[in-house]
């Protein structure tokens, strides 16, 4: 899509450290890495949300962040854990409204987390979460 | 796996919202969440690492993500966006040690977020990115 960054990256107008690429599938570098070695897997063909996304490419996204996640283990990096973080809408804090998966290398205390809302750690009984759980199951 | 607490809402050993099940995965409520609707999605066999559960497997529970966050949009919930998030390792921050891909529904300014390390938004020279990125792809 015009004026897209990471449709840029696909199409080589824009420069980007390269890390895996298919027919499907492209893995980058971030260049804002929230720790050495933070990689976005993204799917080549424009899309803003994971629903717009075939299911084999969902799919096939998955398990080369799977693939990259070993590497970063086994690389010089020396990574210690990894996470996967995908944010799909504004409101979930997507920035660049192509989708893309985040893998972010972790190592102990290396001071990234979660800033939680102030009701997290409140368990919620055991009724509502029944009455939420039918909610989602009746449009599923 | 014995006193795994996955494993046991995967038994019918201790009690789970389950929202989806197949013969290989299981999407259930969270029952701390972060916000209504939390769910997780774990392989039904045991495994501590993504490293250890199969490619055909890691792509079922990612596609079951998709039609999960369709799902909560779709539902009473009114969910605005949605984070897929998955710690691997406890440097990453996993804390049941058995694979766990978890569905945030967010909400504008729902107070949820990341903290970052010290360093963040400091952007790294280019030469360094592709240090690391040949660093990465010789071990992929």
């Amino acid at each position: 899509m015009e004026n897209c960054i990471f449709c840029k990256i696909v199409n080589n107008e824009l420069p980007g450290n390269k890390i895996y690429e298919d027919e499907d599938v492209l893995a980058f570098m971030d260049i804002q890495p929230i720790n050495s070695g933070h990689l976005l897997i993204i799917p080549k063909k424009h899309a803003e949300l994971i629903s717009d996304v075939e299911d084999s490419v969902v799919a096939k996204m998955n398990v080369i962040a799977k693939k990259l996640n070993t590497a970063l283990r086994k690389s010089g990096l020396k990574t210690e854990g990894v996470n996967f973080f995908l944010a799909d809408g504004e409101a979930a804090g997507q920035e660049v409204s192509h989708v893309h998966l985040h893998i972010f290398p972790r190592y102990k205390n290396d001071g990234f987390g979660f800033r939680f809302p102030e009701n997290y750690r409140n368990k919620p009984p055991a009724s509502q979460l029944r009455i939420i759980a039918e909610k989602i199951k009746s449009v599923l």
